[in-house]
């Protein structure tokens, strides 16, 4: 007889309660943030297709789901306290399962987080994570607070190794497509940037009172950037005119796209296969995040803190549009769109 | 054109901003629980063909999305705060989407909740809304209290009319599998009742410190009871002896089948698909709950002040086992299980 729903919880997920007042098997699970702290809340869907491959090992599965909603939070500045799981699959494949726990578990015991609850059933494969994180009240990175003149930065993996970096994800995905080759080390690299994403939490804690504005690169760092740039525009003119609302303004930019950190298997690829991952690839989860010039010395000093490396790519310009320029500080044409789930 | 992403969720779901400090847009929801309160949360997935029939109206899809999860903070005495919401579509189908958060937003708005954050991709048709409450600490109901000699008691509607009433959803899901037929105005009204159950907030809320355990029935009463009784019994174990842990004690409960409360609907059917339809139907989000004798006439009371009905039917006892009894008090025998995902 295959495994209950009930049995699957416990044999996979089950693990002793450590921050939550309950474990997992109440109608809801309580949480009780510290005295003036808020609450950061985060969900994101992944369905077979669309997030990932049929080819991705569990163990991999399982980092990527949590990552992606951590990432969330580090783009908040928040520390992650918890999370919830709702499952939906076809049947019940326990090596699958024993491999998605073991990915899953790994990263919530680096981040010291736990599993608080959840939902499982059956249905077509899809993962459902909700992460909650604290951030003293106030102190929350948001989208809107870039004002002209702010740098923009970009993380980036300390050391700039073989793997990882803003476009890598992108170039796997190529690979699988079928519309590049890469050798097989060099694929493995850029298949983990893809499958095994780092959020970059501890940056963002360090960035809390540092950075003007934050938002984490998950549909293409032009796409994430526009959000950034319409909220804190949309801000600016609230500020001044308190007439206009969201949607109505948005600041430009200046983007350095030489300045752009990217992998040395990336690096290797034609320019305009470069341009397509690194401006509009996705899936990069570094954030990308505004300071003020002044605030060079403290952005410095919280990637170091952080172990990550922060690369500064820009500047935000109170005239709307994204100015792109090459190597030379000339001008760069680029068509390219941000994913979009229902037109991708 | 189809619509994409952002504008999707810019058309449907973004609404003013009453209660997080953020509205939706932002890597994260905000939410500041008030000073001494904890934070219940409840997340349940819902995908279509095991939640809900392709033939639901969007209105009512929408509704019981929100529902289920509201029915888990009920469980917990939990007041709803906010919820996010994670949708998966095959395709952006406006009409759909317009019904669904007309359904949505209405039951939201019933109970001054608002929708902080939340994901949509293209996928398999699958929602996934996780729940916020707020509850004194150490006030939320719990499925571990019951004791031996409390009353076991279950809510229905008020007023029991024609529609409505524990097995009411059952009943229906029989009509639509063909093997139960109803005249057209009772088939509606069992509809309704699978279609569009009332979590029982109210209640949940006025038996704080009355009730002695809660659970909302789910996955059919006999299931959901024995998941009280397991934690009950293993929470008296731990008091006792400091040796047992969860799931190897359960506590036992007498309960009178002709005390659970059905509508004249269900009443009409032959005794067998009754008690099938009662015991083991699911989908009800009626809350299960004890309390000491004592405390009758405060149940009584905190079902007035909520306009629910309540009944009492049975006992908890102290030996495991269920024992069923009829109307003439003679034991009954009934062979059912509680509804599995995975092996149903």
């Amino acid at each position: 007889m295959p495994l209950g729903e009930f049995e699957l919880i416990d044999r996979f997920f089950r693990r002793p309660a450590r921050r939550s007042p309950l474990g997992i098997g109440d109608d809801c699970a309580l949480l009780a943030p510290a005295p003036g702290m808020q609450l950061a809340v985060s969900c994101d869907m992944l369905v077979e297709g669309r997030h990932f491959l049929s080819t991705v090992r569990p163990e991999r599965l399982g980092h990527k789901a949590l990552a992606v909603n951590l990432s969330d939070l580090a783009a908040c500045g928040a520390k992650p306290l918890a999370y919830t799981l709702a499952l939906s699959m076809p049947r019940v494949d326990e090596a699958f399962l024993a491999g998605f726990a073991a990915g899953l578990h790994a990263l919530a015991d680096a981040h010291e987080i736990e599993l608080v609850g959840g939902d499982t059933t059956a249905g077509p494969l899809n993962l459902c994570i909700t992460v909650f994180g604290e951030v003293p009240a106030g102190a929350a990175l948001l989208r809107d607070g870039a004002r002209p003149g702010d740098d923009l930065w970009v993380s980036h993996p300390a050391g700039e190794g073989v793997g990882g970096g803003i476009g890598d994800a992108r170039l796997a995905l190529e690979v699988f497509r079928g519309t590049v080759s890469l050798p097989g080390e060099d694929f493995e690299a850029v298949r983990r940037a893809m499958e095994q994403p780092q959020p970059r939490v501890a940056l963002g804690m360090a960035l809390r009172g540092v950075a003007s504005a934050a938002i984490d690169v998950s549909d293409g760092l032009l796409g994430d950037l526009r959000h950034l740039l319409r909220r804190s525009g949309a801000a600016v003119a609230r500020r001044e005119s308190g007439t206009a609302g969201p949607g109505d303004c948005t600041l430009g930019v200046t983007l350095d796209t030489a300045a752009l950190p990217r992998s040395v298997v990336l690096a290797a690829r034609p320019e305009a296969l470069q341009l397509t991952c690194l401006l509009t690839g996705g899936d990069d989860y570094e954030l990308l995040f505004t300071a003020p010039p002044a605030a060079r010395g403290l952005v410095e000093r919280a990637a170091a803190s952080a172990t990550v490396g922060v690369r500064r790519i820009g500047r935000i310009e109170a005239a709307p549009g994204v100015h792109l320029l090459d190597a030379h500080g000339r001008p760069l044409a680029f068509e390219g769109q941000a994913f979009d789930h229902f037109r991708t």
